[in-house]
């Protein structure tokens, strides 16, 4: 996500310099040789002082370190956003950082479950929504340069406060991730190490799956961080798994027909 | 799938004829411009009775009329196939064909959610398992010519048992859709109305939803004709769910890492 950042910001020109900080500095050089960003570091601190705004790209309990840690290095008026996952925890550390801070939460709304600076893709934001999370410290012109950067690599701003960005991507991205982990263990377990399964498993199990195969550092740091919406989430999809088993146990069929049909309308009006 | 199918062996030039049979003559008028078939015709008694090879496209509960009705007008040693999702209920019709009759199941392992004659491709088989299941009074010959005519459009022939192959969709084609309709119902459930909730949904939830969006007669007619394999299969998906959501209201992050990270390596595996 920090690599798709930077190449999109570079490729705009929308900052004067772009900084990218890594552990490694194998991965500056391959982001330097690939013109995402102007300079780097493997220093932090180095990083981070004299810019007028930091996003941190890392999992969320990552970013909930770095918020603990860099604060007293950044310039005053520094405007630090993030790309976290989630929201409640990440705005409620930033609500502990020094006065001259600017902080708000970021979440872009778009999914890669591959990583790594060679699968970095500048377009990746192209008409994406991307959460904004002002905290009530937020200043008016912080909010405003978080909103230009984000309409500069093409996604489309949207303030949202950080409870009910957490419910909402529960449902939608979290609880997909649940269902799909659900999906393969229990395909797994009904398969007893017959190989042949798999071997046909077409595009359905595929796409359905798909997010089972992300990251799992990235996922628990979600799980931990949005436990109670996503236990709620859970909660919901149990219910509706245990109806849909009900009406094929009972052949009760209309009913079936009803609910599945419901669905499909449902899935058809968000992805036309 | 019957479009692509005619458009498969139209292309590869593997039939001395492909005739199309079909409700509708606008259909037919479509499929010979765009030379699927060579001939086609609405009168199914007509389109069938002086074919070698004879394979039903339609959903499963149609097939099984099809079987029954079709029986009396097919020539002696014509091979009758099909391409419906389940087995089991398909095959045992089949054993009831007269005689003279050379039938045996098939079911090629490619997905399509939009069907209709415009979405037909070619190369929907292209590299795809197609399972064949003989019956016991299915000749070699009626095997070999179902074998070429798979091997024709660039699929690759399996040969299974009925119930091996209806458990084994249970879990890797039928689950899925089951818990992409669950996914759909309850994300549906937790947006109280908002629609707000379908504007962030991303990546993860369209792949994960996908099937939900797929025909409902088509699905309908598979839980109704391999309804205790997907039970099964339901009953342990709501096993797995309920243990993933054990381990989060626990707090167990090591465990939950552990599944996780299981089904991760077992997703990478079967789709590298």
């Amino acid at each position: 996500m920090g690599g798709s950042l930077a190449a999109a910001l570079s490729s705009q020109g929308a900052c004067r310099a772009v900084v990218g900080v890594a552990r490694r500095s194998v991965t500056l050089a391959t982001a330097r040789s690939l013109r995402f960003i102007h300079s780097g570091t493997t220093d932090l601190q180095q990083g981070v002082q004299s810019a007028d705004i930091v996003v941190l790209c890392t999992p969320v309990r990552d970013i909930l370190d770095k918020i603990g840690l860099i604060g007293a290095w950044l310039k005053p008026g520094c405007v630090l956003t993030d790309v976290g996952s989630t929201k409640s925890a990440i705005c409620q550390a930033m609500a502990y950082l020094p006065e001259g801070v600017q902080p708000l939460g970021g979440h872009p709304m778009c999914g890669k479950e591959t990583s790594g600076l060679t699968m970095a893709e500048p377009g990746l934001y192209e008409d994406k929504v991307f959460v904004l999370v002002p905290l009530p410290r937020t200043s008016d012109q912080a909010l405003r340069l978080a909103t230009s950067m984000v309409r500069a690599i093409g996604a489309r701003p949207l303030v949202l406060d950080a409870q009910a960005h957490d419910r909402i991507v529960a449902s939608i991205s979290h609880l997909p991730y649940m269902l799909a982990v659900t999906l393969v263990k229990a395909a797994e377990a009904l398969t007893e190490g017959d190989d042949l399964t798999w071997r046909l498993a077409a595009s359905g199990f595929r796409d359905t799956s798909r997010v089972a195969g992300g990251s799992i550092d990235m996922m628990l740091d979600i799980l931990m961080t949005n436990r109670s919406a996503i236990l709620e989430s859970l909660g919901q999809a149990q219910d509706h798994l245990s109806a849909l088993t009900r009406l094929l146990q009972d052949e009760d069929y209309a009913q079936l027909r009803d609910a599945l049909e419901a669905a499909r309308r449902r899935r058809t009006e968000v992805f036309r």
